[in-house]
């Protein structure tokens, strides 16, 4: 493989037209999509519409008008085509943080009614943490324990003490990616509940909620879906349970009749009563013009194209890091059917400062403390040559030692 | 008072260069800014340069470049210089339901802790739903009662069994206002702690947590501070409160260092801990113009300034329609001391189809069922002559018998 041959891999793909549909600022190559996706270029019109027009014109006429009411169903079921879940069963709002503790909340509730011996919640140590301190935060709250395991002692958590396993589908950090039905089929062999969150998923990888028969899922609107910094996140529940528990933040949306202004709570039909306050009509305007970026790709092959695309990416780039870059390890899984849409490298000293000078660079990654370099690929609006030339630059900063500067060895508190 | 001397008030008015600032439909009466505020001049431009600078060059270094990190608390600060909180005190987070939640959680845990004996939550009957619901969702979740009593009721269920009492300060409905610090001193007098929901009184009146030794607090953004459909809200604690139980909602945001990914859940120092999910960037922008506009009184008077012109506006409003709408009844208080920055009318019967007519007109108000005329008044962008006409308006139509019409008498689902 080299550069030309990258190119053509280029030239030969059905999906790059879909680049188009991005502002990819110039001279980057964007590997943190993973974390917030692109700017698509029909965002800023939208947002301004209903800056302008809608809020600017309609004002409070716009709830009818202009369909606001209507934006978390309407957003949510463009998601829920893209996750395996059926309409009407998924829904935009608040953040992934909050809506992971409306379904273990609701999780909870049925397992304590279904089995009551069930005491315990199983996730992974090395889950996103805010879903370790919400589930750590319920379960101080439920007087359960929060049992936490590496991904190889998961099967033996699941005993009969489990109520509920809540997991990440692709690991944040190290891109890993779980069988999502092999391991709902063992959490339910084993009477379980499971949880999954689709932050690293949603738009990124296919994935059958219905298929797989999961009980609960959350996802995040700002990575792969490109709906913009902190927008809402999703939260879908089967609907074998939907109806049993409302989730305990009762807000006046997920009412069944918000405008009849009753003191009483009755919660909506369905999926509706896991909202909770005022729908935030700006951002999910954004998501919306992000979420259809990503089922712009339905003519062109679809979440079966866009993974064909990821995985040629990240392997192009880990295989050009590994002949290249002696000194970094790969730590996401070299088996494609494990890993997600990223690429995740290790080294024990100098990863922040690497990634630091890849970014001088125009090569944006980021780091995960204490020793990863990830890269995400998002196939919508990369290139296999940006592949390519990403590999390349980072061979270039440990060859010429560019990490040495002063300037990349300051810590930020963020990335 | 004619309408001569409705403009000569405007002539008079400082205050009335503030309306400048605003984006006011030509044609439109609006007295809906208690329901979502007007469309600030700034905020395209700004929602604009978030999305497609800071956002579409940005991208993920925009966090720490474009200060995303610090907006929570940056138009935290802002809200709190307007209801009296102390600067580090207040930070903008989730919805108000969503914060409701969080508050109220936290002085349940307080009262459990320091009087276990108290087992109720207090708050009035007419409420807004969203509080009541959540107290609901709350009280069953602890076993505790939830006690709604009429304005008149409130002082005897304040007795030995009450752990919270919980209140609007400003009614939506009637518009009644309580006295904050009188409340607050009868109720821990009794030994209660005491939530204020700020929804419609942050930058409608003068309001002084601080001095009244209020427990907890929250509010909306998109009504009087003019943040946009949906706008994120905000909490407070006060700080002889904040750092002796975390909320539940314990999300990475609120971590005290949520960029070293540690897998257990240390609380943020301060309110920061009332935090959960990714803030809300876009919506977040917005907002700050929003209360920008609030604060761009304070040269000329600041929020005593406003209120003063606030209570002009309703008082006018509510004196010509009791001279000149016989078959209205005024729900809103007539002293100035009780009432917000709204003027509520009510009939039994007509009340839907009265307010579409008067929206035909161009002059919005809203409707709360079952028999609410509700007309808000925001003094930064209201002139005398808008309350005059409105009024006139009203009227019209009353004489006209316009509110027969067959389109105003379908009632939609939202309003």
């Amino acid at each position: 493989m080299n550069r030309q041959d990258a190119l053509a891999l280029d030239a030969a793909d059905p999906l790059a037209p879909l680049r188009e549909l991005f502002h990819v600022p110039a001279g980057l190559i964007y590997l943190d999509g993973n974390s917030l996706g692109v700017l698509p270029r029909a965002t800023a019109a939208r947002v301004q519409q209903v800056v302008a027009q809608e809020w600017g014109e309609g004002l409070i006429r716009s709830w009818n008008s202009a369909g606001w009411m209507d934006l978390p169903a309407r957003v949510g079921d463009k998601i829920a085509r893209l996750v395996g879940a059926g309409a009407g069963t998924l829904v935009v709002a608040d953040s992934t943080s909050v809506n992971l503790f409306k379904v273990l909340s609701a999780a909870m509730a049925i397992a304590r009614e279904d089995q009551p011996a069930r005491r315990t919640i199983v996730s992974e140590r090395s889950n996103f943490p805010t879903d370790l301190y919400i589930a750590e935060s319920l379960a101080a709250q439920h007087g359960c324990e929060l049992v936490l395991v590496e991904p190889e002692g998961l099967a033996a958590a699941l005993d009969a003490r489990c109520a509920v396993l809540m997991l990440t589908h692709v690991n944040y950090r190290s891109g890993r990616m779980h069988d999502m039905a092999a391991v709902t089929a063992a959490a339910h062999a084993a009477g379980a509940l499971v949880i999954w969150d689709l932050a690293h998923s949603a738009g990124a990888v296919p994935v059958d909620l219905t298929a797989a028969g999961a009980d609960f899922a959350v996802g995040c609107g700002y990575k792969y879906l490109n709906g913009g910094p902190g927008a809402p996140a999703f939260v879908w529940a089967h609907p074998r349970h939907v109806g049993r528990f409302w989730q305990p933040l009762a807000g006046w949306i997920g009412h069944a009749a918000p405008f009849e202004f009753m003191s009483g709570y009755r919660p909506a039909p369905g999926i509706a009563r896991y909202q909770c306050g005022t729908p935030a009509v700006l951002s999910l305007a954004a998501l919306e013009c992000g979420v259809d970026t990503v089922l712009a790709a339905d003519s062109l092959g679809g979440m079966a194209a866009l993974r064909a695309k990821s995985l040629a990416l990240t392997r192009l780039f880990a295989e050009r890091v590994q002949a290249t870059c002696p000194g970094l390890a790969l730590a996401s899984p070299a088996a494609d059917a494990e890993r997600g849409s990223q690429v995740c490298l290790s080294h024990p000293d100098i990863g922040y400062a690497v990634v630091q000078a890849l970014i001088a660079r125009g090569v944006i990654g980021d780091f995960r403390a204490p020793d990863v370099l990830r890269f995400g690929f998002t196939p919508l609006y990369l290139r296999h040559v940006d592949a390519y030339d990403a590999a390349e630059h980072l061979r270039q900063v440990l060859e010429r030692e560019e990490w040495r500067r002063p300037e990349f060895n300051q810590r930020l508190t963020v990335t």
